[in-house]
């Protein structure tokens, strides 16, 4: 089969019979919803670049399994190039959406399983990796699209997987058969489940003997049974319900997290790619984290292109884009951004190759991209709402603007530059408001906090990879505590 | 006429007849409207705490006019107490309603107009000064709201008042009758208006003598003939139409901005208090805007303590709050919080009595003040969310927790401590929520950047009050290009 | 007897036989050993303040003992306006002479002790507070300065006093006769010893019974039998011993530091002011450490407006004082500096009196103050070096530009305004170093960093302070979680 | 002729006839001149590097020019890689010297040099090129040091070169001979010059038609006949004269600066790359400060990696290593020494192929990696003093340490871990001084905010290159502006 176009993915999902929960109602024309289909229009936008011609180079890329041609999101890292290609693909996606386009944790993981059922297989004489191949072939084949779901509910968060007192707090085997296995457990904070074809279960932290049973890693169809998904609320989502494109901001686009609960859902061998093998969780979870803390060097520069851009129009429209502290502080924001466009990078060209053959992401960089992405996209909100003035939350709504009593007066009263109309002004507005507060917020604030890790697992990474006993010997030797170095010698 | 009781202010609002729209629609009973009737709960407070035995000390204090006992928001600032005081009272009000209690705009707005008549006075030979302290006398006695109302919408920024393609960019006089004037024009991001009983129309930059129809100060009803309010969009406003009280966060108190549009509206000589005196423009605005810097000092400490309470619970609910980097997240809001009430107290202290008798707050300090107000609520909701996780932004819906169908579900794998209730973590992320993303976002946010002026205009000011000459001669001195100082002479 | 001059203090020095060492010899004449001289220099800076017409309302006060008149280091703090006092004072000298001028421990440490003795003798039944009284009556008459000694050398820093391997890690009780005590031990980083009469021995941390030989307060002469003073090295130190005025930066002051030893020194009961009351060793530290920690919002802003104006006058100097950026600089500058006195102000004016009468710092903001300082001076600092240029550490030596040789060429060159004599700039620029690198960076550097206790022990006071239980109960009452405050009930 | 040793390269200088000034007296032998000398040193290290055998295939390549192997400070980059290789090398040597070792503006101005005078001739018909790759054969071949001079001292900063009262604020040519050109000025803040072979003059900012004579691009002698090197102070430079070891910090290795002037020096025409070509200024300019501020991301990681080290062995020592606090501290050192190495590699791989054929440094995040090295060295400094403790400025000299009446006590009362002696203590914070506030803190701190321009250089250059434009788009058609796009279409 070839890539299917952004139509045939939206076809695709309809064939698909998903058990989804939105505002406490089962909901199940989902394709058409309108406060879920914002965040599925933002994965059709990966269908769509894989086939306009200016963007097909970056989101396309040849298999390393078949030599086939694929959806770049589908595809293993051959080089540290096609991680730099990611990288670049997702800015691109940033740009065009304002928001999270869901598809980087299928991705990551994808990575991240290959090479470490390669190293299971080694180890323990399974054949996860083979399996795993075979799925992945079948993927992209398809030209599928696979949620990566990883974080568990964790309950208790100081106690083990398998010391809770609710043995379900963390996914996990409840029975082995024959034919495959029987998971049961619940993945929260899940992004794009419910846009997505298939998901790929991963365990969420490092595990020892006795969570044997909670190191398991595997896919199963999204409308699997047994599959339930209960829709985040997002901020100012119903919007999306009401009529016009104004207020809501990001009228196309949108991010989607759920909470997926699995309630004894059977999947067959040759879906399972660890199972029981505890002393590989850290390896899988590590690997992944790496290679998402590194996609955010991607999206998040690409989101803040846009926020730049919407500071610097909105400053425009005001008629103080050239007084010298806004130029400062839009150029401070092109920093920030940059600065973790360039982290994710360094990360991607400073990869190494797994005994599987694919391409790791450098761990330290990657957790230096992503602790500075909980840290600058805030900044750039600041910035931008600096820019924006206090009628970024004041301002009256698009229904006003069309009332025949008031429209004409919030015509004139909030008109500035008499070149700019002022719908376009309280369009702007509008889009600054949804990146800050609203519903493309999560994706730009939350996500670059907590997504991929909260900061203080990114502090602790740092603090492992960094050699920090090497470096006290450089300062011992240059102290003379040990011996100094001798430039002649 | 003795001091109102919450109830008996709600009543006194109800006899308004106020052009209000909101949504595009014109709202008849807004005192009971669900969108708006939390912001008038926050007003309430103000009554509430006047009563209140262990509040009234604080919430109340003697007419510097009459002696008798007033609410403190409608008084004069007798003494450098008397504005700590203020301080306080914002701070314990804040801890209440974790919002905007809107009240503070006109006793800031009081005190700037009482000081500044008397001066115009003196130089001019007008007697505004008498007209506003009979006028504040009768304010007193009905125990009313006063909402001030200072910001103009400014159309081209770079462009004078009079100077502008539309002269009704800012409010102006267009026409002086023998019985008084007629205005036009219109506020934007007006705080407390639908709530309030009168407005204070004050001017909202300094002035040249070809803007002095624009240089106006003068009181009128919230429902004088000719004034519409729109009432301004905020994040998740809608939320408060639901069924339920969790998703909306703050289920009782909201903030709440217009833009308040002034169509030829009378207004008799005595309620004139300024009227073509463009060289007092300045100083009733710096006077203003420095009273109106400090009082952040008050209010967002205090909106600051819930919201470091509301981090510390969650992460009690979750287990971590003993963590040490959490405990150090914590000590690091608290510390934020209390830096910016120290720089409202210190401005308060430092004050100093003007020539009408009423005291002023200390101009550099209050600015200093609410430049930090610029950025450390930001920071503070970037901790608070590190520490909420990201079931803050993907939680499920309150509707969903009520399902028949997914509430159990819900109930079990979103529990963390079995002795904590899933539905009181919920209520808790949904708080942090309201106050990083929703419903009182912008009082703690948007409020802190613009109301009072923008972090440029603080700058400025900053700059202009710090006496920078003087301090280079320090420098000279100790660095021997002026005489240094003999220590022994 | 009356207020000395500055120059009968430096007499009354001479009449002391202080053990000495610098650089690794003994000095005999240290009242005028030119490293040395500088601090005593800045000490002199309090007497002459005394007398100054302008200053001495601010420089002295009445007793509190006696009513008489004496300097303000040494008194108690009748008011929160005697805090408010010491700070303004603080800033004066700050901005007189650029850099630590010693007496504040000495000050601080008085008050902390007058209190504490009071309560010790209260629970049991002691008569420290009454000798207390009595030196300090003896003080104020002689008008001495006191050095406060607290920080102990520490040893292993995880282990306590009576557990230490080598005993002496912290000052102890060695002998108790019947004429006094005998103690041993060393304190570090002491202020302005040399320059001090006599010196105030505090303890360091809060103890246990097994520690109660080390909780031990007392007074001895800076010269008594026994005592060491190793004097510390500093930035820069030897370019006191230079020819010319240049290069040193701040010729005529300076701070000091020593590690003193004390070897069996011999205390007579009338000095001693606690022995063995282990559980009041914690109320000293804090009592102590919030008086000091409130000092750093007084010194440091005054410092810190030597460093504002010389930033602006190299700008000046360099023809770029107009430019956008380096105004926006200068006013970030004096932010941060206003905000340190802001915090200081504010724990002076919140202060609370204690049950022995005098006044007591808010502990809370005084530990705000104090994190912020560990801050903002570095924050200066690195604005200052920008504003500067790459000159300030690349600039030829005074000598050179008095070279016969290339004196001219240095002179031609370094010209930028051709009104300002290039040895201004070159004496502009030294300056500035010697703030940030040079002879008194640790003065504004290291010491706001670590003087009256490191960050770490700011966080635990402001997360012990805070009250944050009764934050949590604010958000679980907004949350719903308790009942929810009716504004009208 | 092969690459030469370390011992050669000292004894090559030894050839030059430097005319030196320092501290007011021409230096004769300053090749062992013990203030200049530990600068020389950290440029003999880059000698030494390229024979050792784990380093040498990163500190030489194979020319560009003549495919030998050369060392790679005087290299043309081939590739991105050799930029990335440029970038580890001086990480490494950071490591090794923890202070400026001087070569990298010569590289930087070799390749900005060669690719600037490729298009200068293409444009004017000149033969500068090939001048400039025979110069630079023969500096491969002899294996030089070339220093790089482009900071001129300025005189009035806001007037243009040919504008300034005097004509000598710019280099600039005098004499136009047959043989050669005459030029006259001075270049300040010049790095490593006295351990230089030959400096390669550039002009230092854009220019105009009237400002010709000041286009100058050349290269000549150390040693050339007019030329005078005057040294520039540095923090604590007189501690190199001392006995001992231990006070100077970092007893080996040091940064150099010179104020130097050229007193009518004449160039033939072979050396002179530019002269008169004043349209090709600012692309010089730019180009050499791109890849200079990509250098930042080399050395400042590598000393970075020092102070690293150096605060985690004095934690180690002080036994505080394991808390809490301090570990999250130094993973924060780590994390801002990581994201500076990022962001320079992040520009080398990201780099492009100019006409000439050599690689440039993305312009963009160079600038983002230097506008980061202004700001993250300083926190750096912070941090390390944090955790040091007071000492770091209290500390008695070495001199008290040997002395036989006092260095017993230092001994026992500076003692913590038992098993560390005191003198290792003394020595690592003598060294984390000597980067702070000593001998190398102008290599580490202003040479990090100044070095390859100061910060507002990069903003203004961030502003330039962000493309703004095309992010406005982005958000105009987000917000529906202009047309938003369509997923299906």
């Amino acid at each position: 089969m070839s890539l299917m176009t952004a139509k045939q993915y939206v076809e695709s999902l309809r064939k698909l019979k998903l058990n989804i929960y939105l505002l406490g109602e089962k909901v199940d024309n989902w394709v058409d919803n309108p406060i879920i289909r914002p965040s599925l229009n933002a994965v059709a936008m990966t269908y769509k670049i894989a086939h306009s011609p200016k963007t097909k180079a970056l989101a396309t890329t040849k298999s390393m399994l078949t030599g086939k041609t694929v959806n770049r999101y589908n595809s293993l890292f051959k080089s540290n190039g096609d991680m730099v290609a990611k990288l670049k693909m997702q800015r691109e996606l940033g740009r065009r959406t304002a928001c999270c386009f869901q598809r980087c944790v299928g991705l990551d993981g994808i990575n991240a399983v290959f090479s470490t059922t390669y190293e299971i297989d080694e180890k323990h004489g399974t054949e996860y990796h083979q399996h795993f191949r075979k799925w992945l072939e079948h993927v992209q084949d398809k030209d599928l699209v696979i949620a990566g779901a990883m974080t568990d509910v964790k309950g208790e968060r100081t106690i083990a997987p398998s010391q809770q007192a609710d043995p379900d707090m963390y996914v996990h085997v409840v029975e082995r058969r024959d034919d495959g296995i029987v998971i049961k457990g619940a993945k929260a904070n899940i992004t794009g489940t419910v846009n997505s074809h298939e998901m790929l279960i991963m365990p969420t932290l490092r595990m020892r003997e006795e969570d044997k049973d909670y190191a398991v890693c595997c896919v199963l169809p999204t409308d699997a049974e047994g599959v339930i998904h209960i829709y985040g609320r997002q901020s100012c989502d119903t919007r999306k319900l009401e009529e016009g494109d104004i207020d809501v901001g990001n009228y196309s686009f949108g991010g989607q997290e759920t909470l997926t609960i699995l309630e004894n859902v059977f999947v067959p061998w040759d879906r399972v790619f660890m199972c029981g093998e505890y002393d590989f969780s850290s390896m899988l979870v590590e690997r992944f984290a790496a290679y998402h803390r590194q996609s955010y060097g991607g999206c998040k520069p690409g989101i803040g292109d846009v926020l730049v851009g919407a500071a610097a129009q909105i400053a425009d429209y005001q008629g103080v884009r050239k007084a010298s502290h806004i130029r400062d502080k839009l150029a401070e924001m092109v920093h920030l951004a940059e600065t973790l466009h360039a982290c994710g990078l360094a990360s991607a060209y400073e990869g190494w190759q797994t005994k599987a053959g694919n391409y790791q992401a450098n761990i330290l960089l990657a957790n230096v991209c992503k602790l500075n992405t909980t840290r600058f996209p805030y900044e750039l909100c600041r910035l931008a709402e600096d820019i924006a003035g206090g009628l970024l939350v004041t301002c009256p709504s698009e229904k006003d603007l069309r009332s025949p009593e008031v429209g004409k007066l919030i015509d004139k009263y909030l008109k500035t530059d008499p070149k700019v109309p002022t719908e376009d002004r309280m369009r702007m507005l509008s889009l600054i408001h949804a990146m800050s507060f609203g519903t493309i917020a999560p994706s730009y604030r939350t996500e670059s906090m907590h997504g991929a890790g909260s900061p203080q697992a990114q502090k602790i990474m740092i603090d492992r990879e960094a050699d920090i006993e090497a470096k006290q010997q450089c300062a011992r030797c240059i102290a003379g505590i040990e011996e100094r170095e001798d430039p002649l010698a």
